[in-house]
């Protein structure tokens, strides 16, 4: 009894635990799934702003369907029903069938059948929420269960009894899924909402929800003649299209979507590479050794510690988690987003990047103390800060050749980059096009600083994964540029009227010893913050 | 019934599944393995052309065996038996004791107790005509079972009883194994017919069947001093030599073979990183999200996907299959093979690639419509072409500073590759030796450029990996390699009396706004295609 | 009974198994554990010899407790007692908790209740010593049994019934797991007595068991004005400390300890990618294809073959051995330990580390043969060697650019490091810090040489990785930075009075065919060993 008493003085966080609720018992209505699909397609950019500068080719009528997708003359050219779509292609496209065959769209009435100790019980109701939904819709008349989701409800309309194959055929966009999934539709549009209080990025960026936006409206996106090429991006920057990026067609399963793997295709690799981070880190290696055996992932992510017996997160636990919620939002916690800039650096003393790392530490604190969750999250702070101060110093002298016209070619061979994108030094598009000494060497090493080390040096960090922000990738990796930047400073201003600004002599005033930080007001005042961590911890 | 008619109308595509049969139903006689025996020594090369530039060290006679292994002397000096073997190597050698006494090898009685609905059922079949075949051959008593597979039987001669441990003892070669398993060994050795139409290749390459001669026939390999790390190509290049290579000794497993990963060890990093492509694309997260606890690798590859439950294709569920059959010649649909060359894009309308093409269709429309089957390959040949195309325009910038003899040291410092290999800019040989300025560092940039990036691009393109030829890999990379080359050029060319021809003054009559495509024929077709395409579309 | 004679006569090796012995069923007595513990915090430096040039930032308190863990402010102010610890802590890391509570540590019943048919039985055995150990110790009164292993008994005391959260809060160190785990903790301190024959390591290094003082006193880690990247070395260096490194806290699984992927957090990336090694070779296909799922690694590694089912090794497996023991004491078998250095290189036919080689031909033929094993092993060492050869070639270059004043910016921009760093071309340092000119490219290119290029060459000959050591890794990477120094080398030298010594000029009397190869006495003298090798085949 005493125990009880002193529990309760002392659990003062376990008031988070009642904020758990499961997202997923929230359904829209269908009130609001009309004003969410009305806005989602008002929102949706199509062709984007730079839409005279390029044709779709073949393949992205799949990546982007609402816009360019029309069925192929191949197709039948008559009427065709529910039947008949499963019975042809269970011959024509048997692995699509089989995948089907065993889904849960294929087999609702096992959903019906399970029982409330089951892991799988809160599809029982979610099926129920669903079909209360599509009642309300006027697809399903009251009273009436759905039998299956078949071909036809996802590639003609959700209820069709036939459709004119060579007509009607359609590929699947998030509506199509959201008619019958509004919760989590309503959840993943949601992340369009999210508004940076110095606009580091425009409303709703970078997200999944906006990501075909920022997609086409990338301007070297738009401008290479390489289509081929050019749609590769297209390939992860669908999910504001579709939602079988994450639930694979034709299983659709949240069991796959809640697993690491899943999110690889896309974030992994030269400027996203989480996947490697977290298989390389502490809590990836737990998974790979108990979690790909033991941990359960049939059970929704709220019950991941207890009945799916996870002993480390997975990508999903993390990014779905919002002060204690599940949801398909997940740029509620982001703060440095896609990559460390002075605008979020200087700015992370805002209640705004405040508020989302105090939901951070609530986060870890799910297994570790908050202290130490503090402790990490200020590490990693601070060593992206310091990441950055050594790429901006870099730019400053890439910059500076820019403007002194030292470039390699700059003045002989420096083809401008085809429209809608215009010239710059160390600019974006120099990672996809090229020609002549556009980018001359030295950019293109402060490219790959930028967009490649310092995003990798970040991502190590708040993945905790040692090698990646020390030695592998990251801080030893923007050394190595920062030192060929440096010599090529050296050689290109050799002989010339324009010495460097760098040199021993140039900066006879500066501590060479104590250098390596030089920049922006918000980093000097988190080295003071150092300072003083320093001396609290002197005096322990 | 009227679904039925209709059915039958639709189903244009069901006539391929009645090619699907079993090819390991196929067994070839005890005349043709005699004559498959023959031609096999006959078409293996020992040493090679160059066998007068290297002699092989002592790890060479187990990659090679059969021309180089010798019992060695601390072996016993005596006749030893069947049981024998097997009583000393538990105690001996137990690692391999125990995985050959958990094999099938050790375990037929358990095979031919299999009842039919056993998913494994297949290898009581395989089993019988192994014994009809070694009835034929003589080997085996007729009617009498084989009792298992032992020691002596893989390194004295099937069914031996004894041999002389110090004389007789040898490692298998692919005609060992192939004793007993004919139609796999007939399968295997089939890819030696494969023929190119323009000869971009010489006949039989490349292939796992003649890939040991590719190893020794290779100018720089014969030529390296280094013996120890030269041998190292051999560690993946003695296919020709031995089955182990996929079915790893001491357990023979066809289970583990039809894994992605019995395909990493050889195919992975610099210039054939399929297993990565395949690892991070979709068809490689739902293997590692679904199949790898789920799908039943014991059942044959035509049974994958519906005994199997595959919802994915593995490496081997695309590349031993060929217009609906399985076999061991993994090259009856290759196209642009090991490299992408011009002598290749400019024939892609042949029909040879024609109908090569048109097979991938089919594979791919296993789960795939053929309409999108044939926009994702089409893309990928056109993407192809595109790097290719910046590689080639690389080339001419190297071979032209040599010509012009701008190489760094090219005058003072350039010692020639030992023989058998032959000077050239640019040269594979390049990757494995250097001397000197031999390579230039511009050099370098370009064979990396073809045979790393280049090579990454495509097989990115072609396994459905979005980053392995936009961003991490592929056509940044190429861009890079690109910048680094012209960067270069025009450093070499200043001070000199040979200017660079493709300057903005040499290049005016260009636009540089719409560039980037210059080259072959073939392209030109292409890019006449890729117009017409976006006519068609813009219309829609 | 013939074969039984024959066998004896045969089975020279077989003595090899006898001498395996269950090292875990030595415990160490508790007089020793208390030397053992007086010992280990007389080994530990602390801060280190750098402790005047860094204090340590709040994070680094989890990385080394024993220095400067002190219970944050935010913990309860008051006394708290077993029950009360679990209690709290369910409800505020819930993830810590369910970790513990399906662990060992929370489950001793069922260990006691293990029948000793079960592969696990011998937890039973440790159990009682545990218990043995505890009664010598008076922490457990005789006759009684441990009830659980609690929060208390590790951030405790073991046996504490309460403590004070806010002043005797500790996190676990080596001895704390040491307590109980006696054996253990004995046999991972016994690294520290490793000694190099020829002094290329100081007493104890490199070992887990000094890589906290490897840490700390390496003198870029402590001279770093970034202290947030500088930690991210701790968060592998801390072995030293604790034990949670390989037993993620709060499982402490053994079984997890024994996977591959327990290793990779550490031994990934630039300098130590044993772990791609591993996993791209075919030990490691063989992990992923037949062990994922079926090798049982709940039993000890002694057990691994037989009960365990292992048909191939997996990194615990190899450096745990030592003539058929496991330990924790992972060096006894280590001969190139960290980085190849001619100073190993030179002595191999010391019996120090012949002796250790033939460990290792033991090892390896626990599955292969010993004649194979050998052949192996000396391939690798070669190929080492012909690897060091080529860096120390361009060790030479570089360094003589320096020793001539022609590194880039030398004269004019090339800061010091900080203290207690001190210059030096191509210095470790480099890695970790620039400034200005310091590195020049140059220099960076021949750390990146040594530090990553050899060294991943060496771990891919050993690890039998050949992509690792021939081409994506390692020869080709070693040559492409080769050919980048002589390329700088020619140019720095250019227009100077200091040519280059290695032109075709000064080289004239050198072959140029046969060249690559000029060192040391000792790769000399394993030139001339080759020659006789290759005249021993030729005659076969």
């Amino acid at each position: 009894m005493n125990t009880r008493i002193i529990n309760g003085s002392l659990c003062f966080f376990l008031l988070l635990s009642s904020l758990i609720a499961d997202v997923y018992a929230k359904t829209a209505t269908s009130h609001d799934f009309s004003a969410l699909k009305e806005q989602y397609y008002k929102d949706h950019p199509g062709k984007g702003k730079y839409k005279d500068h390029w044709e779709p080719i073949e393949i992205q009528k799949y990546w982007n369907p609402v816009d360019f997708y029309q069925p192929p003359p191949s197709v039948p050219q008559m009427e065709v029903n529910r039947e008949q779509c499963v019975e042809c292609h269970q011959a024509l496209t048997p692995g699509a069938y089989h995948a089907w065959r065993k889904s849960t769209h294929a087999n609702l009435d096992k959903i019906r059948k399970l029982n409330p100790a089951n892991v799988r019980h809160y599809k029982k109701e979610k099926l129920a929420e669903i079909e209360a939904n599509l009642v309300e819709l006027g697809i399903l008349k009251k009273g009436k269960e759905l039998e299956d989701v078949s071909c036809i409800d996802c590639h003609g309309s959700v209820g069709a009894q036939s459709i004119r194959h060579d007509k009607e055929l359609v590929m699947p966009d998030r509506v199509a899924c959201g008619t019958c999934h509004q919760g989590e539709f309503a959840e993943a549009e949601a992340e369009k909402q999210q508004e940076w209080p110095q606009q580091q990025w425009s409303k709703g960026h970078p997200s999944h929800a906006m990501d075909w936006k920022a997609n086409v409206e990338n301007a070297v996106w738009a401008a290479m003649a390489e289509r081929e090429v050019a749609q590769g991006c297209d390939m992860c920057h669908y999910q504001q299209n579709k939602c079988d990026g994450c639930h694979t067609r034709h299983t659709f399963s949240a069991a796959e979507a809640r697993q690491p793997e899943a999110c690889a295709t896309c974030h992994n690799g030269a400027d996203h590479n989480e996947y490697e981070n977290f298989m390389l880190s502490k809590h990836g290696t737990v998974y790979q050794t108990q979690g790909k055996k033991r941990w359960n992932f049939e059970v929704p992510l709220k019950d991941a510690l207890t009945k799916g017996g996870y002993t480390a997160p997975t990508c999903q636990y993390c990014h779905f988690e919002f002060e204690g919620e599940f949801s398909h939002n997940l740029v509620r916690k982001v703060r440095w987003a896609f990559n460390p800039t002075p605008a979020i650096a200087d700015n992370l003393d805002h209640p705004w990047f405040e508020e989302r790392k105090e939901a951070w530490v609530n986060s870890c604190a799910a297994c570790h103390s908050a202290s130490f969750s503090k402790a990490y999250l200020d590490t990693a702070d601070k060593g992206t800060i310091q990441g950055l101060a050594v790429e901006q110093e870099a730019k400053k002298v890439v910059q500076a050749l820019y403007d002194d016209g030292l470039l390699v070619g700059q003045a002989t061979n420096r083809p401008a980059p085809p429209a809608p994108e215009k010239d710059a030094p160390g600019g974006f598009f120099q990672l996809f096009w090229a020609k002549g000494n556009n980018p001359s060497r030295v950019e293109r090493l402060h490219v790959d600083m930028w967009e490649h080390d310092l995003i990798k040096h970040y991502k190590g960090l708040f993945h905790v994964n040692p090698g990646g922000f020390t030695y592998t990738e990251g801080w030893s990796e923007l050394m190595r540029g920062y030192s060929e930047i440096m010599d090529e400073n050296t050689r290109l201003r050799e002989n010339t009227d324009k010495p460097a600004k760098n040199t021993a002599a140039a900066l006879d005033s500066e501590n060479f010893v104590d250098n390596g930080i030089r920049y922006s007001l918000g980093a000097v005042l988190m080295v003071v913050g150092i300072t003083l961590i320093r001396r609290r911890k002197t005096n322990h």
